[in-house]
């Protein structure tokens, strides 16, 4: 099991950090999809919302009704993908993911199950994908699942190089307000539908 | 704030014992849902999942990066529903309660925040309802977010009486797979828009 380690909840904690105290600047990816949301939901365009961590509890201290404290849990492996909601009438679904390559971004960043609901969204004409920044290039892109689902059924490889998110994917600029405006995108996609 | 409270988390402490150990009997309305919900998607119908509940991390330890345990934890308002998925490419959303009461579901035991975000998804073309269980008389109701909102608007009561849940919910009787079959309601819901 890759999941949870502390990489994965040092990025988390600086991205909390991050979206609370650093509004405007060096968002993580989390962060910006986090206000881009909250700014869509403001204007009353979507609403989509990242799940919470999933976890297992196993103490529970109620010194009090209204002062319960978790004295122990522990990360588990979400069942799902991190964001999901409503966007004109359609049900959309995504993950998103960092990576520091410069080369490829790896598969084990997504757990099988997870490519397999990503996949179960778009045979039920929900609109499934990925988004991907490679941080230290400074690029980030949209792929939609059925484009993942190529390139595992085409590929023995177990990481996706970044060419084929420049030739399959949807690059996502950084914005103002919203600060990445993926919803454009999703609006190519449900035009091409 | 009237959540996280004892008697909450007990519940959900009973329900997640009785959906493990008590696969087909005395389940609560939470692990009858789960249930149903894990029917829908191993016949490939829905896919609908419980949100994870929301907490707030306050101290970590990182013993070993693949034994990572959370020593402090506070349960945190959610911001949306418990549940929300995929269905026939609808958006589906609601939130599922159990009262004891024989005579009318109090309103306390929704936040207002969770009423708008209901709203929200049905201004959007997305299904969003409430199953609410009256225990005691062991009667189901999924109610549309149209009929809650018509019932705020109209009355300035703080609980929602049962006869209005029979007037104008749907009854979700219980059955044996899956144990609450709502999709069938869905499914009316989706032939009436």
């Amino acid at each position: 099991m890759n999941y949870p380690n502390g990489i994965r909840k040092e990025k988390k904690k600086d991205s909390i950090i991050n979206s609370w105290s650093h509004k405007n600047r060096g968002l993580s990816l989390e962060g910006e999809i986090n206000d881009s949301n909250e700014y869509y939901r403001n204007i009353d365009k979507a609403y989509i919302y990242k799940k919470p961590t999933p976890i297992k509890i196993t103490k529970v201290d109620y010194p009090t009704r209204a002062s319960t404290v978790i004295k122990e849990a522990f990360f588990t492996i979400p069942s799902t993908t991190d964001y999901n909601g409503l966007y004109r009438g359609k049900y959309i679904d995504f993950e998103a993911k960092e990576t520091k390559s410069k080369t490829s971004f790896s598969l084990s960043n997504i757990h099988s199950h997870q490519i397999k609901h990503l996949q179960n969204i778009e045979n039920h004409q929900g609109i499934s994908f990925l988004i991907v920044r490679f941080s230290t290039l400074d690029e980030t892109y949209l792929l939609q699942t059925k484009y993942l689902t190529e390139f595992l059924t085409k590929e023995e490889k177990k990481s996706i190089p970044i060419s084929y998110f420049r030739e399959n994917g949807f690059l996502l600029k950084n914005e103002y307000q919203p600060r990445i405006d993926y919803l454009k995108v999703v609006d190519q996609i449900i035009g091409g539908i």
